[in-house]
């Protein structure tokens, strides 16, 4: 048996193997702050260029970043009922606005008339503000978009995956007609879909969400679900069309071409850093993280190997050199994020500490390199393959194209996986109970994965899989319309859903 | 008398004048929420811009972006007594964390054991993460910024200056020694000057914070200042040598390389949305603001002029051509930022929209300019110059140069200005109070600006100043060491400060 940098591996205990990758990454780690959690530079840096490659594409289809207030007033959520309700029992409620010393004791003071909600998702405060900007067709399309920190009280964090506070973006916009609002809410979910894969090496299926897993106040959710090495499903990104129901509560109306004042039909749709969580479930392996190169901090490191009887300073020079001349090679357009290590420490343990985070070209540079002009590397996609030598000229012609089939390489392992582990097979109940029946403490060993089956829509049936830990992930939008029969109840059926467990 | 796009003018109404400016560039808006700022399109793409020209500086620096969570326990304040002294009257404190209905109201409901604060600042939070993390002197120095929003209860909102929520960076490092420590705290506030300088076109006074200006459990508080229009003072940025007080305070000890245990000096520095507030106060005319090119998030904009006569495809066509043409021309190494403003409006209403946001440049095309290969532009440095026609090519050439001109001179108003208003020969108190007595609700004609002169030290005597409503804003580094007389007490006195009423 080969020894490996994580203990446990994900065969012995999935959700162990997780939280250890995520803290030898470097990239996040729980705080004091019961729920919260402090996303440290290897992680944050993932979410930067998550940010910048994302803005990118919200900026070429015409939306524009603005920030809205931290705090929402709570008489904006009564206006808004199935908003609220879905939101109510997770929010974080400012009462107080200073300190003060009672016996010895800070206590809080300055009561709030009014007490502040902090944003669980902004929803309410954007439309107030849209009431007031919004007069006429003229004004349409708005197009806004927000990167911001929320809030949604969590009783059972996970790192990354489910916290008290999390990053996200979230678009919102207002449209003129109904097939205007319809055609952004898909173009986004699109949007998401390619940057998960052209980005993350994520692959995500496409679908609808059934009316009971709608967002609170949606008239449809749509979103991109991708599947975990051990077969859950996590629900990558969502885009809703929220036809006219923020628009009546909070007023925002508009003279349309005709001359008549009408309803807004709006959107929003959003992605948060749970999509680093999806990341480490979907690529990390035994030994680690590994990062897709396009969302990697650093792409390629280079480690210095310092003999103390080699001439240390002719390594240093050579490996500065190579730093230089990697630094101009360009992918996709940009210039290569690389890093030469000088930190005060074995060679070793910084190999494996970059082996962990997952960095995609690990350069290992001594005195035979420097002699023989040459460099020696790893694949992180691929450590079985050891140390390749390599031609000092050569490589810099290859670095950019082994990166994109790094890329390419992990998206189709996991494309691979997710297929291995699509069911399309049962059509009964028995089947169905029998194969999510038993749900083994590791996950990623248990060979479950997604059940693609008819359902006949009727949302009673669904308690059937409650006892399951199952929920119906989506409908996805390819769908072969041939008559089955539900997988549920037995009806005539002719629509495709995916069951899953999820995060 | 000329028109201005303004109402009321600089000289009649400063503040207001300020107010409108914010608004007719569409930078920024109250929120409903008391306090709470909106930041639109232009304004939060200046903030992005500040960014990203910040981040490169810090980078190269060092330093690594954190996200550090926004709640912090009320029992961490309680650690450093002259730290919470100085936030607890304004903190937002969160005691529930659901509402519920209760008699058809939602109220607050679920109390919280130990309430949460919304982070004022993150020295308490952070300083007790790198107490986990810091082992030995090889964990430092340990270089973090963090890009956040933070909360600090305010009665009295201005729009930008002073909100309740604001967004900031916030660098927190720590340092094996005093001098690295001290080292790092200046290389910071040069940073700040620098920038200030080179991308916001505005010139600033180095110095330092009195002992009681300095920031709460500060050693030392380094700042920046700057001149308003209306002679007031701005602090544009500070950084601190915080000693041993957070790290005595949330145990942030060290194996050092003698093998003794000992505390890290620590540093912390940062910049607001504030800063965008300076950027109009110093640079706005009565025709609204003057955006300096680095920090526009719209360097050239271009206006197709669209008469009913003339073949509109081909203006259209002519524009789409320039703006491809000057998307290629660098600045500072960067592509320039171009719109073509296809707005279904009229052009002049477009025009003044362009010229109230203070975009640099701005260029309009007709069938003229199409006809000889010409452009027609406005420079919003000098809108006196009136439209200038310049061959295509020319232009081309020129526009780099155009934009760095309009920085330079943007800067050297700013800077005259400052030096206009900065006095030096008042040595006594009366011909100070003269100097300072009446406050003009005028401030930007009355000639008011700061007075630069010597002060004993004494902190007792400062009390002379309240009536005044003017503060010692910082005693410059640039000092002549010359003995003099101080202008509060008579005493002798070899330092010089400056004195300002301030923002």
């Amino acid at each position: 048996m080969t020894k490996t940098a994580i203990t446990p591996t994900r065969a012995a205990n999935y959700n162990e193997w997780y939280q250890k990758v995520v803290r030898a990454a470097d990239m996040a780690e729980l705080s004091e702050v019961r729920g919260c959690m402090i996303l440290k530079a290897w992680g944050y840096g993932m979410w930067e260029l998550m940010q910048r490659d994302m803005d990118r594409r919200f900026r070429e289809t015409g939306h524009e970043n603005y920030y809205f207030p931290l705090f929402i007033p709570l008489s904006y959520f009564e206006r808004e009922a199935s908003h609220v309700d879905g939101f109510a029992k997770e929010m974080a409620v400012v009462t107080h606005h200073r300190l003060v010393k009672k016996g010895g004791k800070l206590v809080p003071d300055g009561e709030l008339e009014e007490p502040l909600v902090v944003r669980p998702t902004s929803e309410t405060i954007i439309g107030q503000a849209m009431s007031k900007w919004i007069q006429s067709y003229r004004d349409l399309p708005l197009l806004l978009n927000q990167w911001a920190n929320v809030v949604r009280w969590e009783m059972r964090p996970r790192l990354l995956l489910r916290t008290m506070e999390f990053l996200w973006q979230e678009g919102h916009t207002a449209h003129e007609t109904f097939k205007e609002a319809m055609d952004e809410t898909l173009q986004m979910l699109d949007i998401y879909a390619t940057f998960c894969e052209d980005t993350f090496a994520l692959p995500v299926i496409k679908g609808e969400k059934i009316p009971s897993e709608r967002f609170p106040g949606a008239v449809n959710t749509y979103c991109i679900e991708a599947m975990m090495q051990d077969g859950r499903a996590l629900q990558a990104g969502t885009s809703h069309y929220l036809g006219h129901g923020f628009a009546k509560a909070f007023n925002i109306q508009f003279q349309s071409r005709q001359g008549e004042l009408e309803y807004v039909h709006t959107t929003s749709w959003g992605v948060s850093t749970r999509l680093l969580g999806a990341l480490v479930m979907t690529h990390a392996d035994d030994d680690g993280m590994r990062t897709p190169p396009r969302i990697a901090p650093w792409q390629i490191v280079i480690l210095p190997i310092l003999r103390e009887d080699t001439d240390q300073q002719a390594v240093l020079e050579y490996c500065e050199m190579l730093r230089a001349d990697l630094s101009l090679v360009t992918m996709d357009g940009q210039t290569l994020r690389v890093k030469v290590d000088l930190h005060d420490s074995p060679a070793a343990d910084k190999r494996w500490s970059w082996i962990k985070k997952g960095a995609p070209l690990i350069l290992e540079i001594g005195a035979r390199e420097v002699e023989e002009e040459k460099v020696c590397y790893s694949r992180r996609d691929d450590l079985k393959q050891g140390k390749i030598f390599e031609e000092r000229a050569e490589f810099l012609g290859q670095a950019g194209g082994i990166l994109d089939s790094i890329h390419n390489r992990l998206f189709e392992d996991a494309l691979a996986f997710q297929q291995s582990r699509m069911v399309t097979d049962i059509t009964d109940w028995d089947a169905f109970e029998a194969y999510f029946a038993k749900e083994d403490v590791n996950g990623f060993s248990s060979g479950k994965g997604f059940v693609r089956a008819k359902w006949c829509g009727d949302e009673e049936s669904l308690i059937k899989l409650d006892a399951l830990g199952v929920t119906v992930r989506c409908i996805p939008f390819d769908q072969d319309g041939r008559e089955g029969v539900c997988v549920l109840t037995g009806q005539k059926a002719t629509q495709d859903v995916i069951f899953a467990r999820a995060y």
